[in-house]
């Protein structure tokens, strides 16, 4: 089924205790459909880019089946421009840059050939933005999954409130999980959510793993142990396109299968992290990603005789 | 099988969010035993108390059947005392009151009843006191399993090192595993501290579930997600004492059983943090118990196609 993706495409310059980057390619929109594309051959993208956007890199996003008709490119404008510094810890970070750029004005058109999405993925950006997409949609998507931040919390929490009660399923951390709904216990954080709109809920928990919510049903799904991690950078999208990604090739939307999802997005976020930006998704097979997915089985398998 | 638990028992006075105690009845051993005893029967105990211990207290661990042939009663001295009260988030706590009293000159003596036990688990105390009652064996436990805690790194490293050489398997939590190993990575610091003498690791993480390694192999253990955690004190001891208990119960220390034993611990310590001190613990039913069980099958089941 087709899968339509809004959200940044950016230039990323980072620094790890590993090493730095000069401007990399980055922005959520470009995780969440490199991710996706290997599991869903209808993959299309709406996001905007300036003249300084290299012909490579939109190459490479087709390279992967990306569709970037969608991808709109502003002459005299410059690239969205993020630089970000991680701690030792590697868990939490400084943003050293933010240059909003074509992305301060983004009007993301939805082309003709997108329009009867099966699955709608927004991308963390302004939250007006996501719910302009939601209406510029002829018909209902089945799905409709969101990510959002913090920022929009402390700066836009109507805006995402209304948005919040169009979508299907967010996506969002632990901590914007508690900052969301006012409660630090996540089973109260989750029931507070998924009151305000959407009825299924993916909370990350980075090193810990994931919990999904679906009324009263939870699913708590591991993080593998990684010896190293090398840059986290794009692995919460990275995460959100594999489990899309893999709801959008199976069409299948019960709870059963978006555990299945929630692996196999873990599974794609686990090997981000492995390299710089995008370095490491951008070349899998798919005999890597079953292999690492059967890594996750053995990791949480256990039977009660 | 047997099992033979050395560790504190102890009075602590508790304030959480919820509430305050006055002195209750607590303790490493004290936890240890009672989560064990919903699992095994032979039930050894070896500690010390003052004067001032109420035999109440005694006999509420006599009628879940643990052996107190072993609990040295100092009249003239006073029993160990702990007070502690946890910050909001339940995760952190101050140390108000520690008074050692009998503790401080602990001698433990091994009744010859207690000798040939199958399963010896250290509580958490000083660890040249933890190497003594190994010695004090005329034959070596089929498992010896101990808990510690950074305390001891940072005032008795050598005599940790000397006592891990002598273990099977050692708990502690995540922060300890990394002061202990000098590695950030849990997968780094679970290699190095399994060179230090134990071939099995549990890496507790609280609210986030807990590892255990053993050579290459991995398992991540789900904790339940629960609406309220009343009160976290001694949950790290019901832990261990579930897996131990079940451990000494099917006589397997395989790493499979090892896996089972930990959703047992995990189970019990999701019993104990739901009212204060012992007080959930002493009133479990074995339907409750497999119930809990059943919980955490549902919360981390999964089937790839």
């Amino acid at each position: 089924m087709s899968l339509l993706t809004v959200g940044s495409v950016a230039f990323d310059a980072l620094e790890t205790p590993f090493g730095k980057t000069d401007k990399i390619i980055g922005g959520a929109a470009t995780y969440i459909t490199l991710a996706a594309s290997y599991f869903t051959k209808e993959n299309n993208l709406v996001a905007v880019v300036g003249g300084d956007f290299p012909d490579e890199m939109i190459s490479l996003l087709q390279d992967h089946g990306v569709n970037t008709e969608g991808l709109e490119i502003v002459k005299e404008g410059k690239t969205f421009f993020w630089s970000g510094k991680y701690h030792e810890d590697m868990n939490t970070r400084d943003t050293l840059i933010t240059e909003l750029n074509v992305m301060e004005h983004f009007d993301p058109i939805i082309p003709e050939s997108y329009q009867g999405t099966t699955f709608l993925m927004l991308g963390n950006t302004v939250p007006a933005t996501q719910k302009l997409i939601i209406e510029r949609m002829t018909s209902r998507p089945k799905l409709i999954m969101l990510d959002t931040m913090n920022l929009w919390m402390n700066i836009a929490m109507d805006d995402l409130k209304a948005v919040l009660k169009m979508v299907d399923l967010i996506t969002i951390n632990d901590e914007e999980a508690r900052q969301l709904s006012g409660e630090y216990s996540l089973r109260k954080a989750a029931k507070k959510i998924m009151e305000m709109g959407p009825k299924t809920l993916i909370i990350k928990k980075g090193e810990h793993g994931a919990l999904l919510f679906q009324g009263e049903r939870i699913f708590f799904a591991p993080a593998l142990p990684l010896e190293e991690v090398f840059d986290p950078t794009g692995a919460g999208d990275t995460f959100a396109g594999g489990f899309i990604g893999y709801l959008a090739s199976t069409d299948d939307i019960s709870f059963e299968n978006m555990k299945r999802a929630i692996i196999y997005g873990s599974a794609m976020a686990s090997f981000c992290v492995e390299k710089f930006g995008t370095e490491r998704i951008v070349n899998l097979t798919q005999e890597e990603i079953n292999a690492r997915v059967q890594d996750f089985v053995n990791l949480s398998s256990f039977e009660i005789q």
